[in-house]
């Protein structure tokens, strides 16, 4: 039998991070440390793919067995991660024909890049351009956003761990405001993530089962924002109920595109940096029905929930990783494994995967037969999909009274080249 | 042996909401069901003292036993809680003696008040009309407050929980800001709790335990704002760590008493609603430093958030309600259950009581002491003492993903009165 040419590998984490991307880490690295014979060392870009460009690697393998193990229940990238999207080939092809110098001053043969849309679209052109420049490399996608967004995948790593945190929050903030609405606060909004899908959103409607159950409204970034129905809903809801429970989504916005709340500003991407959707909807109501209200906005804190994250989402974080290592050493290039629902009730998946081209830069929204009629909430439907992703506690250790999280110690990888590459 | 008077008990819960708060409720009903010959039927005010007030009461004894032993885990007003301030018995003694009124129509001659300091002046003065009007009636306050600023006890049931949550969140979220901040968000800012005592903010200190680590600089009520040396620090922490994780107290005050976010509007105790120092604090340091930011404002779910509950706090709050009970019993009158740390390392405790004088509209401050030089972090004196009190986990059970919350019935007791008393 042939020895398989052994190769160098590369992780990086990109993007927006969530509780269970470390989890991803950990299957690729005790993967890869299972394929010794065709993955040597395996080197992290620090800060992601900048951590590439500048040729600041990690070396994964000089960490202690416990804190690799300890990725599995750590939230956020322990790597760090980036948002810094390439440009297309045409308008920066220096910074790709960097990545191949860096990867082939390590003989770095695997490149796995664990995000989202974007970043899907990154893997696919570094994959064509280290062929078109002699230097071939197996590319392969991790999938990776709390957003749900990617197409082609039953669900996205990331997402069943928001969905249980909002859900959670919902039911809870529910509660407190049920119990004081008498003589206190009527209208509780929440804010949740999702800059143009509405999934997250969607979750919080796990939390009630029936119309007097929170929340009362859910606002999608799918259906235009039509300020008098909403108004008349809450009147409604705390005629009805006694109070109004509100979820929405960061990226709500009227029937011309505008969000309701633009901030103004851009990300790296270019997308419209938003926030604040939550405390401008609940003066929406105040002004015109003058009830008491209070806002949450969970921002970071839903993404980097690891304390009660899903552990259908933790495992299924971990399989993405471990798929994607076990696709690169049969050479399988330019794809992204994939979740495949096998069953609902019971909940059964597997993994699959599908090429680079197809998921990159696509959007998947929910699909209208996921939203009520009136617009304000999920339909049966959207709830035998959503509920099996949030299932199962997978609670971190705890010292102190808090998470016993690790840090890595990050040791660099020696630099083999003399040229740097400003960011 | 003579045979003790038996009477029924009154139960109400006041004031805002905690995770534990219906612990407490657990406490005394169980505790209550034990001393059969002393107390017959135990009655919950719906919506706490206005139910009593509206002879709107709540058969607590008719309830099943599982949703009583699941209150232990549940959080908010189970029986439903009111902000609504008796006035002083000069203002209007009417509302008195229309308690005294619905207490003597239904035997009632226990009154157990679970809330915080008004709370505590109202049980007191409930306690005095009594006597007054030859309706003597044993009163025992509950303490209850997240804020954890009352005076003569160790800390407050319900704190603990919001402490672990508060040092969870900034933990988790400081953990995805240090991950993404070489390319993304440089501070991140999270708006806690605590209108005049900065005990919930100084939670958040227990995140970190090196200068590098999150979070960076805590705003407290107790130290006058200084703009300019809040942005010198938060420029040093960005220059020195990468990033900056502050998080703000909603009581955040200049020196001359205007808190940082003022929303005008006031609450039902004449309290100035507070809401929005988050995204002010954030957008401040971005308007001098042009860093990117995000902000998260926790609100309710940080005192609703049951699922991350400490289990010295269940316990704690579970404690004082069976503690009431049993003073009640034996005829101590007009206290409260205390709770009396007898060492930290390890964490005891037991349970004491005070005077209702004593604790009635007095605010417990963080001591100078407890509190860094700088005037933005926690003494290792402060670590010791809030330690503890977010020590160890107790878990709600799951279903379906959620957890499995329980709500009352409310059987509404007939009523035995004529007359209605508006409120």
């Amino acid at each position: 039998m042939k020895k398989p040419v052994r190769k160098n590998a590369f992780y990086a984490q990109s993007g927006g991070v969530s509780a269970v991307i470390n989890a991803s880490a950990c299957g690729v690295i005790e993967t890869a440390r299972k394929h010794s014979r065709q993955i040597g060392r395996l080197y992290a870009g620090r800060d992601g793919i900048v951590g590439a460009l500048t040729e600041d690697l990690i070396d994964v393998y000089r960490e202690s067995p416990a804190i690799l193990r300890g990725l599995k229940y750590t939230p956020a990238g322990a790597f760090g991660s980036a948002r810094f999207k390439l440009k297309g080939l045409e308008q920066n092809r220096a910074e790709y024909e960097r990545l191949i110098e860096v990867f082939r001053a390590h003989d770095i043969g695997y490149f796995f890049y664990n995000g989202g849309n974007d970043s899907m679209d990154t893997a696919l052109k570094v994959s064509q351009i280290g062929a078109a420049m002699g230097y071939p490399i197996t590319c392969v996608g991790i999938p990776k956003t709390v957003d749900n967004d990617l197409p082609h995948t039953d669900c996205c790593p990331g997402f069943g761990s928001v969905a249980k945190y909002v859900a959670i929050c919902t039911r809870e903030a529910g509660l407190d405001v049920a119990s004081m609405a008498r003589t206190s606060t009527k209208v509780f909004v929440l804010e949740v993530m999702g800059r143009h899908a509405g999934w997250i959103a969607a979750a919080g409607g796990l939390a009630g089962r029936k119309p007097s159950e929170p929340p009362h409204i859910i606002l999608f970034p799918e259906i235009a924002f039509d300020r008098d129905k909403f108004l008349a809903k809450v009147k409604q809801c705390v005629g009805d109920f006694g109070y109004c429970v509100v979820v929405v989504s960061e990226g709500a916005a009227y029937a011309d595109g505008k969000f309701l709340a633009d901030a103004g500003t851009k990300d790296a991407f270019g997308h419209t940096q938003l926030g604040g959707v939550g405390p401008l909807v609940a003066n929406m109501v105040r002004e015109v029905h003058g009830y008491k209200y209070h806002w949450a906005v969970a921002d970071y804190l839903q993404r980097a929930a690891r304390h009660i994250a899903s552990r259908v989402d933790v495992d299924q974080a971990y399989a993405v990783g471990k798929a994607a290592v076990e696709l690169a050493v049969k050479g399988v290039n330019a794809v992204m494994p994939t979740i495949i629902r096998k069953s609902t009730k019971p909940y059964r998946w597997e993994i699959g995967h599908i090429a680079l081209g197809e998921v990159a830069n696509k959007e998947k929204k929910l699909p209208p037969d996921y939203i009520t009629a009136d617009g304000f909430g999920i339909t049966a439907a959207c709830r035998r999909y959503l509920e099996p992703l949030a299932g199962g506690e997978a609670y971190p250790p705890y010292k102190d009274g808090l998470p016993a999280y690790v840090r890595i110690k990050g040791i660099a990888v020696r630099r083999k080249l003399k040229t740097d590459f400003p960011i």
